[in-house]
């Protein structure tokens, strides 16, 4: 049945390029008149903001900036940083959204290495933009913030098509807490299908208010710039995440939906406005980074705050992994669901099931137990480190990118991760996941925080020390606490030594375990022989 | 700066072919244990969907199925075509699901079109395969689902990967009211994005259960095999839709969704079963085919039945368009709500926003009164019809797929069908879309059902005539109609003769207005010169 017609040929009737910008096009087209985005005392519409994102493409174009170009955007959570991630891929440019929390030497060095030709910056930071280009640098066309409104009523609107949807779309820096920074390249495909996995997954809806408490500059905001658009959602922007701003939008202005690390939430559990939520149901929030620990959940339940915990890398466009929870778990003791609720999850629904593979290379049972690599790989991954073949290379396995965190899988399928690889302490032959002894601390009711490093021993070649931050006002002591992880845990697992003290961070909100391990190391020749 | 790594050679890593299977490995990997289909007194968790789905590609495979096959089905809403619906992908063959209500010539038509190598029957429908396979006919190989269990049972587990996202996923054979059924070749990409779509719009979560009232021989369920089981709910077959089932299903059993034609929920309304549901939130239905109208609407709000109307064709796997609630309109008077909710709509999330183009090829104002045909494209429109490349290009309009619907373009961006192009009665050069004055005649309490065609007439070329349904136990006259139309519409709009009787329907539950055509057409000496 040669020459038969079997659709080879469809032409575009059947295809578009998969690009989040498109989210933009169709919510001004079906919410044309709805609130798109609420920053400071400013409400834009969706046909408004749509309006705006081509304008600053306009903008671009006029300056200068060709398809492949990058545009840097220094700027807080507001309205122009939004806009940024529709107008730059308008004018077929790649967004470099800079951490506004980062030194001007490491913002000069993101600037030299994107080759950013465009740097806009919020007037709050023009300080740091100003230091962070002292002196000699590549030409670079900077616009303020200041400038904006002017810039984009003069601009006419302007769109370059993407003509393929694995192209750059963005580029994300790491924080890096060990060498240079590294800048993660995203494609429109990734950014696509984890919008909407991040809309499915959250429940957003046109009815839906999502708080900026996530800096955009992190992971583009794990997707959710395009993700509440493409649910017609409002975004309530959100500069800083101060606690009582929080409690006020989620009370007065019927906030829905937010993301947050568990320290941001456990800063909320603590506020002196912490009340319950007035919305109909609960606010739902997505929550990365370590585990929320069990009195941290009962006391944001008991607030009106339901919170899932989920896992991904910048590399993975934010959360490539989700803890859903499976109805029938509603039942159970309070601790274990509290336990079930700890583990990072599975992925989600654009993301292709995860791995753990041992050290031999091979898929750990799922038993959890035995300890491996976490691997993922699928459309939510991202291209590889912008100019940086070599660490592209170092990050993959057998076309898998290697996480560098240490899990388990459970018998479910849920995957549970024990420790970044480097973190793990070895101790006597024995590993210890730092991360397994801090959640032994973090549940005694006078703990805030904790975080456990190795330090070198004559002995059992490493054992662990602890960094523990406690609730304001509580009054406990070392001993009892290593008393009270003793009881929980192997001994050999337990402290030599608690330090209590404030908790060293990154701009994301990351414990650096790194400048912990160095103060640690003042302690080596204190812990003892045996 | 050549030669520098900007991803370009990104592996499989950061790139998975979009297929609608991917969403059964995942949930199988999620929600192993949990409950995914219930058939008759059967119940399959997730990973024994998953087995069943690999076991059934091994049946197939071993019976010589090559990938680019074509694998019929003639069964009703049973686990086997669900299952179908991934082991014969699974097995890299082409899915053809038979509509059961086609006479058995037409069946053997499509059987014979499609060239398919292997049909699956239900054992309900052995007599209607006889008769369709009766004397001589191309080689086929026939599975009974009397043997079903024990060749699952036999076979080994086989996949063949998805190499091409836009290779045939399957046919799906139009019930075409004139002339042969054409089939409308689906694509992978877009089968997994609509039914992303179609959960995200829907709602769908692990704590749905989707009952199966609309078939999955009409246009693939609308992608619900898909994405319910990417959402990781539970699928409630149903081989039958009778109301009584449905409302035992809806109390007894937790039903969440549903997808019905408005005549569907029209004998649920008048159902003496009818009651309210039971679960804590209101079901969700969508509804497609001709609008609900406003006593309908709120007739299920009272029965805790929350309909969204939505609108598609075979040739856009199902909803394109989708009626989405704006929150604003729920303070509106309520048959202002009717108005709204009775427009099919917008471009679903995942759809390109749709175009409306008058006769002049030009797009129509946004007007709600300038009327043009509906152009749907993008990755859920059909690569087009099998082994019909004539169709196929004369479906096509400078890229775009003509639906053959009239609509106009409200100012906000909703599209509301006025008609079939072929059903537009043109009278003393004025356009009559028989949906408007069928919605004038559906309007009064007695009637249950109304359609309108156009009969030639000496002096205004055609007259509207309608056929209407009343309401059981109603008692209303031609005249009285006739009187109730005039003071809604123009009175040239008004039917000429109305014919109280049942309406014919195809198996898919469409008013076959061709055949009313012919009926009228005998009226036409009747119906006066002037």
């Amino acid at each position: 049945m040669s020459g038969e017609f079997i659709g080879e040929r469809a032409g575009p009737m059947a295809f578009r390029e998969l690009t989040p910008v498109t989210f933009l096009e169709r919510a001004a087209a079906v919410f044309a008149a709805r609130p798109a985005v609420r920053s400071g005392d400013r409400l834009f519409t969706y046909a408004e903001f749509w309006d705006r994102a081509q304008r600053l493409a306009g903008v671009l174009a006029a300056r200068g900036v060709s398809p492949g170009d990058r545009v840097a955007v220094l700027a807080p959570n507001t309205h122009v940083l939004l806009e940024a991630h529709y107008g730059v891929p308008l004018a077929g440019a790649v967004l470099v959204a800079l951490n506004t929390r980062l030194a001007p030497q490491e913002i000069r060095y993101i600037l030299e290495h994107s080759g950013a030709s465009v740097l806009i910056v919020d007037a709050s930071l023009d300080a740091v933009a100003d230091e962070a280009l002292a002196g000699e640098h590549p030409p670079l066309d900077r616009i303020g913030t200041g400038d904006y409104e002017r810039l984009l009523s003069e601009a006419e609107p302007h769109r370059v098509p993407v003509t393929d949807e694995r192209s750059l779309l963005s580029i994300n820096y790491t924080s890096g807490t060990t060498g240079r920074p590294k800048g993660v390249m995203y494609h429109h495909r990734g950014a696509y299908l984890q919008a909407l996995a991040m809309a499915l997954h959250a429940g957003l809806t046109p009815e839906s208010t999502y708080l900026w408490t996530l800096p955009m500059f992190h992971t583009n905001g794990w997707c959710f710039p395009w993700a509440v658009t493409a649910a017609g959602a409002v975004h309530r922007c959100l500069p800083k995440p101060d606690p009582a701003e929080i409690w006020k939008a989620i009370r007065e202005e019927g906030v829905t939906h937010f993301c947050a690390a568990p320290t941001v939430l456990a800063m909320l559990a603590d506020h002196p406005d912490a009340g319950p939520a007035t919305t109909e149901r609960p606010v739902k929030v997505f929550a990365g980074g370590a585990p929320p620990w069990p009195s941290l959940l009962r006391r944001m339940t008991a607030l009106g705050i339901d919170i899932q915990h989920l896992y991904g890398l910048t590399e993975t466009f934010g959360p490539a992994v989700v803890s859903i929870w499976q109805p029938e778990w509603n039942t159970l003791p309070e601790e274990e669901r509290a336990a079930l609720m700890a583990r990072q999850g599975v992925a989600n629904v654009i993301a292709e099931p995860l791995r753990v593979v041992g050290p031999d290379g091979r898929d750990v049972p799922a038993d959890g137990t035995s300890m491996g690599e976490i691997l993922l790989r699928g459309n939510d991954v991202m291209l590889g480190y912008y100019r940086d073949e070599a660490a592209t290379l170092a990050a993959a396995h057998d076309d898998w990118f290697r996480t560098g965190d240490v899990g388990v899988l459970h018998p479910d399928g849920y995957v549970e991760i024990r420790d970044r690889i480097k973190d793990v302490i070895i101790s006597g032959g024995e590993n210890i996941a730092s991360v397994e002894v801090e959640a032994a601390l973090t549940a005694h009711p006078d703990v805030l925080e904790a975080a456990v490093v190795g330090v070198r021993h004559p002995k059992w070649q490493e054992v662990p020390v602890a960094y523990v931050t406690p609730r304001a006002g509580a009054d406990v002591t070392e001993a009892e606490l290593i008393a009270f992880v003793r009881d929980r845990l192997a001994h050999f697992k337990a402290p030599r030594r608690i330090v209590l003290a404030d908790l060293p961070k990154t701009s994301t909100g990351k414990i650096q375990k790194n400048m912990l391990r160095e103060r640690a190391s003042s302690l080596a020749d204190d812990l003892g022989e045996s």
